[in-house]
């Protein structure tokens, strides 16, 4: 994979357990077009604050990034570290600090330990030589399981570019306009407008289309750099190239966020909720997500159980507009209820087949209008309990 | 306990696992001034919907409930059934049919075996001579590991009333203006419109501040009747016999749903959710139910770990007005956070024996303003995951 006139870099900088790589950096030899979209909670990390006043300006040319400390909940002091370490990364790179993007992941309300980062900036710096997108996708995990990578090209003027992507998150995964950590790095000359527009677009379809357990986190911070170093003709709004890299962009999203799924803190069963007939796109999502939040729908995704009904439980006080009698629902392409009722037959037997699957699609048909959504989701399972009963001893 | 002119009858009707009490009927020699409020979800069992047309009247006499099945999702067939049951037993007690109320819990979708209810109703009516609300409780059970009941008397004009409750639940617990199954009967004469009133304020204070899981059910119902047996002159609002009946209810529907968070499904965990200085009380309780829902915060309250950072997570997502640098949290009387950041001195140490315990109360102080509100719930464990994985096996 080769995405020009980036450089990585990552130490291990003794925040997180020893013997892992917890402090990463990503530079771009040249100032790249920036957006991010940050977690929309009111109890926002200070990196967060921090980052969302840095990337006004459109542009960044740095980043880094830790785990193991999510400097929330810091209050004064961590705004200060946050503010310290992009000036040190600023001073190394000799760029702006405005240039530098900072983001945290790990436990909340912990002072971030600034001796060891400190510490740890000079080798960071040097590092940058011979580091890969690889060594940063490793260094952000967390209660991951696996790095989680996606790259795609494509051309414009007949020049080739690369997207490429990393993402971490497992728990807490309930993006609302923002998600976890993602980073997209393009070396694809685009019109800033443009690419806000197709990041924002991709976002919505991808990251805050998905929910592990319903809970945002503090950190959720998802962020594109375009430096359009592959040289080619700049891609617009409207026009094939500009097509060509939605699609692009698209699919480096929607495999990072169904990664993150698949990852899902104890996730045995990857599921795909499709809910169409809404009376818009906005109510789908809203019973799409009811369902793929409902504890109870998820252990039974579990326990492999067909029970249809607390699906409909979950349609029922999502909110949206529905008429029982004319709710239907599927698993994969077994009819397991029409008109609101149990579709009879063998579809019980046919239905635990399904989800007998490691992946399998949910598909609920509200019959009142024409919105449709789809949202991907884990079940929810006793590794979870564990993992985060025991997360931080 | 004495509550005059109520009766009660339980049989087997093999609707449930075989030798399990699955239908029970409560009577009242006279009519008595009722009030009920039913799940708002928009996906209603077939009880719920004809047992609100019957309530419209303000008055019921008699109430049949079944456990085992919800009659759910069921259709016509299910409104077909709901209604023959309760003209079956309308004609056996010589009343209308619109005087009885008719109740379901278990799984949905499933149709209700009207073979065994018509078998099962003479036997239930000749029950009624020598039935307890105690088989009542026993019968209503589901996943419940312990029947729920409750009693106080009060007195008005010196003479003396009862007021006594039973409730089913411990897990779909999410209730929002009703709730699971909740009977409550007493035999003290009150105004209707004050009735009303009251009942409507202790439910929003004690049913609808609990959460086991955040799941809502589509059988949740919650009745009062009062039949006046007792002679009392009627008590009215504003007045101090009034008053005191206020208290007496709230009493026992506090300690019913109380006994519903306890035995929440697989729970090791009492606790106690208090949120003030919110903008105004329904903000408080939005702050105390994101908290209250959270799987992190519940799996965090399994695992005996004083991870405030969860909860000031939850605080942030719940979209109530929240300016972090204010935000503090206590476990008991252990200060965690303040001014929006962790406390120091010995507070995680002491913290974590506040979480040891069986029962302890979560306070947070937002800061801004004086709404408050309370809410009750249990932590989230493996227990939660194996009964509801396996639930209909």
């Amino acid at each position: 994979m080769d995405i020009k006139g980036f450089l990585f870099s990552t130490v291990e900088a003794a925040i997180k357990k020893p013997g892992r790589k917890d402090l990463a950096l990503i530079f771009s030899e040249v100032p790249a077009n920036a957006v991010a979209v940050f977690t929309t909670s009111t109890v926002k990390a200070a990196p967060v604050l921090l980052s969302s006043k840095h990337i006004a300006s459109g542009f960044a040319q740095a980043l880094i990034v830790n785990s193991g400390n999510a400097n929330a909940c810091t209050g004064e002091p961590g705004l200060l570290a946050a503010q310290e370490t992009t000036q040190l990364i600023a001073r190394g790179l000799g760029i702006e600090a405005e240039a530098v993007q900072v983001c945290s992941t790990g436990v909340i309300g912990v002072p971030m330990p600034m001796d060891r980062i400190r510490s740890a900036v000079p080798a960071l710096l040097n590092g940058l030589t011979s580091g890969t997108l690889d060594d940063i996708a490793q260094a952000i995990m967390t209660t991951d399981t696996f790095p989680k990578m996606e790259a795609r090209s494509g051309q414009a003027g007949g020049i080739s570019y690369t997207v490429a992507g990393i993402a971490k998150g497992a728990g807490m995964i309930m993006p609302n306009m923002a998600t976890m950590l993602s980073f997209i790095i393009t070396d694809a000359a685009i019109e800033p407008t443009f690419l806000q527009q197709s990041f924002r677009q991709a976002v919505d379809c991808s990251f805050n289309a998905i929910t592990v357990d319903g809970d945002m986190s503090t950190n959720d911070t998802c962020l594109v750099m375009a430096n359009g170093m592959s040289g080619n003709p700049t891609i617009t709004e409207g026009s094939p190239e500009g097509n060509a890299f939605n699609t692009v962009l698209n699919e480096v999203l929607l495999s990072l966020a169904k990664q993150i799924v698949k990852d899902g803190e104890g996730a045995t069963k990857f599921v795909e909720i499709r809910v169409s007939g809404a009376r818009n796109n906005a109510e789908a999502k809203r019973v799409a997500m009811a369902i793929a939040n409902s504890s109870l729908v998820k252990t039974a995704f579990f326990g492999q159980d067909a029970n249809w009904g607390r699906i409909f439980a979950a349609v029922g006080y999502s909110g949206a507009e529905v008429d029982q009698s004319l709710l239907s629902l599927s698993f994969n392409d077994v009819c397991m209820a029409k008109n609101g009722v149990f579709a009879g037959g063998d579809a019980e037997a046919r239905g635990t087949e399904v989800l007998k699957e490691k992946e399998f699609t949910v598909s609920v048909d509200l019959g009142i209008a024409t919105g449709t959504a789809v949202v991907y989701t884990s079940d929810l399972t006793h590794e979870y309990i564990s993992i985060n009963a025991d997360y931080r001893s």
